[in-house]
């Protein structure tokens, strides 16, 4: 049996993201400063630090998981948090720009409570500061100029390598009827799991740690990402609009085929049955768009019903409990050890 | 006086592109199969590879100056051409890279005598698989794990940042009534001289050359760069299409703010004008889309009355002069210095 929800210790928790915010923030602004205009505007007010008009705003940045964990990582080495920093902001950046081209690929209008970059300035600034925040990912890390910064850049190289392989899986998924639990999991472990994973061995690269730690630790982040992802495609269908800024049904609406979808297609029985069959008539429905509330609310009763909703949260837990696992097989100060294992513990049981 | 035209040794310029070819488009294909369905098919369509049904194609891959570039590089470092392949690789994979993502940000229906990706595969694969390879490039580079590779992949990330830049500033000319001389060619120098002065030095830092020389190669690289684009700018309206691959007058239909645009604009006159307030009037035509040929023939002869067409190809012939003194005053075999100084002389001549 997989373990219930673990308590988390909010209060760290905050402290740890906060933290990772305040490090990180002041790096990340002079890097998208360095940016020629009007793309520094662009990327700004993707970030929430100024609104659509320009005028400076302190909007929703995201969670900042990313950033707390590479400055960990660089704990985790014996480092201080300083150390992780330049692999928080060039993590960041190539999240950021995956997030930029991903939302317009998805045709996604609302991102962290604010219209997204293609709605507000159109297709062509979503790309090219896309374009831009990725450059800039590896100028931040390779003008440390250290072999360590080349190793950090290698890693991370790696990584967005397969987020965009998985973004290739995920829109190519949504034109198949049938995808497996496994592709699915192959396709999340790339497009969340493996930037996760560099995440949490950046800081301790930065600090000089050698190859087998460093994997060690990615090892942990890919686990990690993959409980992040299942809670997100759990959101990403019963998650609370307010919490998580985007529409009712986001997942649904957009034909995902995420954990939940495909395991209840998997399980077999009348629930799962009566879903294939409304989901491929959905494929080709010409109103689909038009479709109500009641619609996708009945998707999703069907969902949860086929055992869908119960599988991923329980594959969140068994990731959760990988990931942990992971971590007790390298040293590391036990004060850095627990606040791995909070941040591990918040991600499973987030509601944004 | 700049010097005219100079006279091209062809054969030498064939032999040294098709070395190019011959070298790097193994090495390349091996880098594109790595990517993930369907991204390696449309990548693959998109070099000329295979046609629009995925049958084995030999298709225009372009002119491929910037391999051959970048093979001459390692060789004027003292070291054998294979030793820039690594390097031509990366290179090219940014310069198409930026291709994808242009074409589909300029509404450009036509590349290299075929449709382009987004025409053919949608914008979203065209902005995929744009990430990807550039995502490649800098793993073709990273993954030779030596200190030589991480100052390439440094110089290739510093040039990738200043192309983004150059299509940033090239599309918001776009929108703006007057550009100046001087903007377009910090523009030009930023979108195409940025990675032609990497293609220079890539191939010599891959081969261990002091940072000074690179420094040196890039300064020729950066000039051939700027005669490189003021002839494309001439191509851009008076090209032919046979050559070109691009629709006739290509640049105008754009309304491009290129070279011959702001120079006759700025060169006042009766022509200058004239064209001045047809463009004006352009850019709020609402069937500016359905001109005639005609329409496009009388801008491009106002251009040329003005003195527009005559003053870039001065121009081409002034950045190429600079280009060569540049190879002065770097030590190198005669036969690699007279070979960079034929491709510059092919580059100014060009139809294509």
């Amino acid at each position: 049996m997989p373990p219930a929800n673990p308590a988390v210790d909010t209060a760290e928790v905050t402290a740890l993201l906060e933290r990772g915010r305040t490090l990180t923030t002041p790096v990340l602004k002079a890097a998208v400063d360095r940016l020629a205009s009007p793309m520094d505007t662009v990327a700004a007010y993707h970030f929430g630090w100024i609104d659509a008009l320009g005028n400076p705003a302190d909007g929703d940045g995201g969670k900042a998981v990313r950033p707390a964990l590479a400055l960990l990582s660089a704990e985790a080495a014996g480092m201080p948090a300083e150390t992780g920093v330049p692999g928080a902001v060039a993590v960041e950046l190539v999240h950021n720009f995956s997030l930029l081209h991903d939302d317009l690929m998805d045709g996604d209008e609302q991102r962290r409570h604010r219209d997204t970059v293609w709605k507000v300035h159109g297709p062509a600034q979503a790309i090219l500061v896309g374009d831009a925040l990725f450059a800039l990912a590896n100028e931040v890390l390779l003008e440390l100029g250290t072999v360590d910064a080349g190793r950090a850049t290698r890693r991370l190289t790696t990584a967005s390598r397969k987020l965009i392989d998985g973004q290739a899986q995920d829109i190519s998924y949504e034109h198949r009827e049938r995808v497996t639990v496994e592709e699915c999991l192959a396709m999340e472990g790339n497009k969340t799991g493996a930037l996760l994973a560099c995440a949490c061995s950046i800081g301790a690269v930065l600090g000089g740690v050698d190859e087998r730690t460093a994997d060690i630790l990615e090892s942990y982040g890919h686990h990690l990402g993959l409980a992040f992802q299942a809670v997100d495609d759990l959101l990403g269908i019963w998650g609370d609009p307010e919490s998580t800024g985007k529409q009712t049904w986001s997942d649904l609406r957009q034909r995902k085929k995420s954990l939940p979808v495909v395991a209840a297609l998997a399980a077999g029985g009348p629930a799962s049955e009566k879903l294939g069959e409304l989901l491929a008539a959905d494929a080709k429905a010409p109103d689909f768009d038009a479709f109500s509330e009641e619609e996708f609310a009945m998707r999703a009763a069907l969902i949860e019903e086929a055992g869908g909703r119960e599988w991923t949260a329980q594959e969140a837990r068994r990731q959760h409990a990988v990931a942990i696992e992971a971590l007790g097989s390298v040293g590391m100060p036990e004060r850095v050890r627990d606040q791995l294992t909070a941040l591990a513990d918040f991600v499973v049981v987030r509601r944004r």
